[in-house]
């Protein structure tokens, strides 16, 4: 078994590092890991923020486990040497096509959530967001137009691309409560009516999951008035990088929230996948031991679930989570005082 | 003054001949109005949801009222001849490039919101959503390739679209508290990076306006998060359908909301624009009197204001619609039993 770490830039070093204590817990057997650079790190190292040495070694790998990119030292260069390009490239080099966001409240934190109690405590529900097509990745530029200069991207999905995310969401929605909303603009894009009659095809194969479909100003409003009433949702690329930042929001406590996004490879024990935090690179808070490395730590439990075949490892680290939440183990960003380290030492002792 | 009234379809006829009754009783000298056909309504005595008649008279009057427009008789239709298709053609045929919506809590209201009390007060913000452009009116189609069958749309802004709506937009920051939050994804799309270029440079024009940009997914969280940072927000048409229903759904009232879509057109005494509710047609509570018809009453205050000139008129109305609901004047939609007639007249009471 083989990891690549990339741990990246401000608070994703320092989070990671908490991860990779815990993962040292486990002891696995056969494993290995190796870091890699990327982001701003390694713009300044290499000269370009997804070096080749780092995508080989995501290549060679059964899991990425990934901190954050992005600081302020890359404000003002052109975008293809922006971190961001680093996450993006990752994506399309590597065919992680389908994003696994789940959001879900916390028992007893539900005050840190802007909605009421009861509205943030519903919340339960998984974002299988698209993530190699869409207007990501069409043709892109700039061009003269008699309104002067004109910037254009051109959007689009085909039959195969949404089968095998619909395949993807149909599936995850069997492991949890069946029911399947599918969002989509079919009153107005080309794209989103071949979106929905493809999703509609894959239904077939699933007979047991409860199918609809919603236009994406609808689930925008839905998600804030009554989240609950989500259980799996999927979506294209673009509307599903607003919703499930949204539906995280809803949740209130971002700082423990993961994200898998798989792709088609096969490994000896699972799917090939990257695994991060949802929150960002924080570069205002790095280094200050002031980060929350909760959400790296359950990216870590994503990564041995989804690619390494661990469930057990996975919900050990996941009780040990809800274990000191549960004691009041809390960082700055809960109202605590506990520091990154000490969170990470909390977890792995409750790992014993 | 010339007011063309499209009531459209379900709710719309009721809630729409409320706001009349309020218009009539303004007894504005030199009014005149006319009714035209436009949705499902429309389809079914001419065959198409937006007849070139009602485009006449459109373009002919100074100002649009509009209700509200889809029925279940029109789910089969082929995508021309839906109902959605009358407010498309409306926008692009009537150059009506900036809507306006605003979103604030009704004080008293706040538990009607999903989000804490204290956040969904704090709600005052605008939303500037560019209408004309965008992935909406760019070129469509579907296209065979290696994948199947693939929807494709072209999405684009050039400088002068954006120029225009960032120049409605900076005025409307003018008008309130002069802070503006540009919306898009710039990190991604070349259509944001010339949006995001061009609101730099109008903004030049408007040095009092403090201007920051926001990317759409980090908007998406920061509206439910806290929403109360806003002032103006200007964004695409397609994240604004996005973002705009999103900020309603945190006001949580959303029977109260109105819009306005203005042109280029000046009239007489204005800019010629179409007005109408935010919510839709709701043909599963047409007819009851169930209705809820302040947000079309409120409606009718921004024509008055924009197109007409009226700002006296408005301000007299949206005094009797705070004045009712201080009053605890609710339809069932905020847990009252006032009836949509009843409410009217109450509104109308409230004018003398
Ligand atoms: C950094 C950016 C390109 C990226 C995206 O838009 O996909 C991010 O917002 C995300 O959701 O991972
Ligand atoms: C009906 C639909 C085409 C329309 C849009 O997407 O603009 C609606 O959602 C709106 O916001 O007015």
């Amino acid at each position: 078994m083989k990891i690549a770490v990339f741990a990246g830039d401000g608070i994703g070093p320092e989070v990671t590092a908490q991860a990779l204590r815990v993962l040292d817990e486990m002891s696995l057997p056969g494993l290995t890991r190796f870091e890699g650079d990327v982001g701003a790190a390694a713009y300044r190292r290499h000269g370009h923020p997804l070096p080749e040495e780092t995508l080989e070694m995501a290549r060679a790998a059964d899991a990425v486990l990934f901190g954050a990119v992005g600081d302020f030292t890359c404000d003002d260069l052109p975008r293809h040497l922006r971190p961001e390009q680093a996450i993006l490239g990752l994506r399309s080099e590597l065919g992680l096509f389908a994003n696994l966001r789940p959001a879900a409240g916390f028992s007893g934190l539900e005050h840190l959530s802007s909605l009421k109690p009861e509205v943030a405590r519903s919340i339960d529900l998984l974002v299988v967001r698209e993530l190699n097509g869409d207007v990501y990745f069409g043709d892109k530029g700039e061009r003269d137009s008699a309104g002067g200069r004109e910037g254009w991207d051109a959007m689009s999905y085909n039959e195969a691309e949404v089968r095998r995310i619909a395949d993807t969401a149909f599936r995850a929605a069997m492991g949890r409560g069946k029911k399947l909303t599918s969002v989509d603009k079919a009153n107005v894009l080309e794209t989103s009516r071949i979106w929905r009659e493809t999703v509609i095809e894959v239904a077939r194969e699933y007979p047991e999951v409860a199918l609809d479909h919603m236009y994406v100003d609808n689930a925008a409003m839905q998600l804030v008035k009554s989240p609950g009433q989500f259980d799996t949702i999927v979506t294209g690329n673009l509307f599903g990088d607003i919703l499930s930042d949204q539906a995280s929001a809803c949740v209130g406590s971002i700082g423990l929230l993961a994200s898998a996004s798989l792709g088609e490879r096969r490994t000896d024990f699972g799917t090939f996948g990257l695994y991060e935090p949802i929150h960002g690179s924080a570069p205002d808070i790095a280094g200050q031991g002031k980060a929350n490395p909760i959400a790296a730590i359950l990216s870590l439990a994503m990564l041995l679930r989804h690619s390494l075949g661990r469930e057990e490892e996975a919900m050990r680290i996941e009780r040990a989570v809800e274990g000191i939440l549960a004691e009041g183990v809390f960082g700055g960003d809960l109202g605590g005082t506990a520091s990154t380290g000490e969170i990470g030492d909390a977890i792995v002792r409750k790992l014993l």
